[in-house]
């Protein structure tokens, strides 16, 4: 990934703006974004600097060819995990003490991730590393007289608008996911598994993803329900099933696809078989809610406003009861950002470069669950599709 | 998940002798083992006491139905995540000095999870929940008449030595992966791709699982690796990729299935093709390696003793400079489990109980990995092999 100016100015900006001299970084999600390379296990310890930008990264051992192109020039690591390696905290400790030394910043004002409780988890999808409480305490004793704060909040808003740069990585995480939209809707029929199209799903997108040019790392999060379960598909999670599609039925895709750190969520919907009238108008209300949400986004507009827009025309169509859940959330480093969140009140002025979901849903024992999710990147007059599958019920 | 009385009683007891009146717990790893439910994304908060057992669970509302047969008669619900939600932080607390106000608790000794770097995701892998630092602060002000200690080392001691209950439910985690591990013996061919690969057993594990009696929760997390690339398979985490495997390539096949918070972590290797001497001579020796150390192992035994014998095995044949990694760790609750680690020195006395990979491997730039990684639990005479699938190359 070349060197982001652009973030990393912006970075500097805001810690500098926060009166901090520096992050030190652990969440391969906040590492990709400042450092340009993404920890493959969270074991990574990054130091960002107000002064000089990205400084330093210390990685284990195992990591060595994933940090190539790292945007720090100082590049340290540490053994694990192999039978002859060290303590790697001890390891850890002295490099961080040699890097601060060297740069004057033993006694620096340092930003650390201190409430990341919902965490984007690294490709080692099967055991995240997470800077728990005891982790937060051994990174202090590291530099005991620098003064500590927690930049939780500096960093979700420097995520919150993404780069030129961070929005061409995007673009690929979503052709990755498109890949396996389409195979989803090519593939719904009667008499096969959720199970089934969750696997056919998954294996699409990792193949299709780890062909593209430039994509090193997939991981695929596919979620099927079906039928009347489907009503219940605006949890955050749903457990795909045995259930087997009966001819008229609705399956519900929800998906998160992430390459090499970033993050698509997206949501399509298919009858096995005819839809009725009565699927097919349900269909119809979310599709032109979704459209009129995503025609309202543009700078200047609330937040709140594509919610409005987009509920309007499902309680106008008659779909009040229908109703559960926002209409959309940031995405981009993580499945779910903290901005732009689309929702009634959230008076927050949408600006260009907010990457964000627009996905209405109904949900109704009768027939199931009706959602389409689409990301899309705000622009400096309206937006930019990155989801670009098809919509067909 | 019936009652597990032997499980309750274990905790009851290590709370007293480390003169603890209570644990609160946010981790699903943590809640399935103590109160018989698997949190579907890591927001609840549960309360075991040292007097009562599983006392209390506060839930989100979406998980309403995942949490039938919870081993707290108390159980408890928040709105989440729905339009008309209120704060969840504030019902939360709320709850929870309930619970601890009827239970006298409110002035107790309490022990949290602080030192969780490693974390089992949630069924929602995408997104796990985590107890970051400041959630431990919110935790910690709930009650602020509580006093709180770090209860991570009585929880990992805990989840050492598995009951009989827990080892059934590791059973059919472990069926689950061996369908996934069968499917790959039979599918490695020339001019297959890792990702492909992946994609099939992936699909296997999911079909398989969640057909399979009392199941309901499946992930997979499959990484494949072929050739000259196998040879860094001792990595934690390899990237499947695009790669093709050629005739008489190596593949290898790393994997972890999670069964309703169950965990199983096993490998194996199939050559494209058929096998050179020089490779089925590399095999001979792990093969032989892991059987021996697996015979090797029974209560009172040194956790580094099955690792010697590996070890000594491989020496043996000819392998000393390919050898990377310790032979076995534990596993049930996550994918690796800090208790047993069979290495060198660790002098801990293996028990009755104790489950772990044991997983001899060579590794070579001239033919790749080849590892033989199968879970066992310690019985009172030997060992129960919890996978059984078929090694070959």
């Amino acid at each position: 990934m070349a060197k982001d100016a652009d973030r990393i100015r912006r970075l500097q900006s805001a810690l500098k703006q926060a009166q901090l001299d520096g992050l030190v970084l652990r969440l391969p999600e906040n590492i990709v974004m400042s450092f340009g390379v993404w920890p493959l296990n969270g074991f990574s310890y990054a130091l960002f600097s107000a002064e000089a930008g990205p400084l330093a990264l210390i990685a284990p051992s195992c990591e060595d060819e994933e940090m190539d192109g790292c945007w720090a020039s100082d590049v340290r690591f540490f053994t694990w995990p192999r039978l002859e390696m060290a303590d790697p905290l001890e390891a850890i400790r002295l490099e961080c003490q040699d890097i601060a030394r060297r740069n004057g910043l033993a006694q620096a004002r340092l930003g650390y991730e201190g409430s990341f409780e919902c965490v984007a988890p690294s490709h080692n999808a099967g055991e995240p590393m997470v800077p728990c409480e005891s982790s937060i305490r051994f990174l202090k004793s590291i530099l005991p007289r620098a003064k500590w704060s927690d930049a939780t909040g500096l960093l979700h808003q420097q995520r919150a608008l993404k780069t030129e740069s961070e929005v061409a990585r995007l673009r690929m995480a979503h052709r990755v996911a498109d890949a396996g939209l389409r195979k989803f809707l090519a593939s719904v029929k009667p008499g096969m598994s959720e199970a089934e199209l969750a696997g056919l799903v998954y294996s699409e997108c990792l193949t299709q993803g780890v062909r593209s040019r430039g994509v090193r790392h997939v991981n695929v999060f596919p979620q099927i329900s079906s039928g009347a379960n489907g009503h219940r598909a605006w949890r955050p999670v749903v457990t795909t099933g045995r259930r087997l599609l009966k001819s008229g039925e609705i399956a519900l895709l929800e998906m998160a696809v992430c390459v090499d750190g970033f993050w698509a969520d997206v949501t399509r919907v298919k009858t096995a078989g005819r839809p009725s009238a009565v699927q097919q108008q349900a269909f119809r209300a979310v599709r032109a809610a979704q459209a009129a949400a995503v025609k309202a986004i543009k700078p200047g507009v609330a937040a709140s406003h594509p919610h409005e827009v987009a509920t309007r025309i499902l309680i106008d169509a008659g779909y009040q009861k229908q109703i559960v859940h926002l209409t959309g959330h940031g995405v981009g480093f993580r499945y779910h950002e903290p901005e732009p969140i689309l929702m009634p009140g959230n008076p927050l002025e949408l600006k260009a470069g907010h990457v964000c979901s627009v996905e209405p849903g109904l949900y109704d024992p009768a027939w199931g669950g009706i959602r389409l999710e689409d990301n899309i990147v705000v622009t400096a007059d309206g937006v930019e599709a990155l989801t670009k599958a098809p919509k067909e019920l």
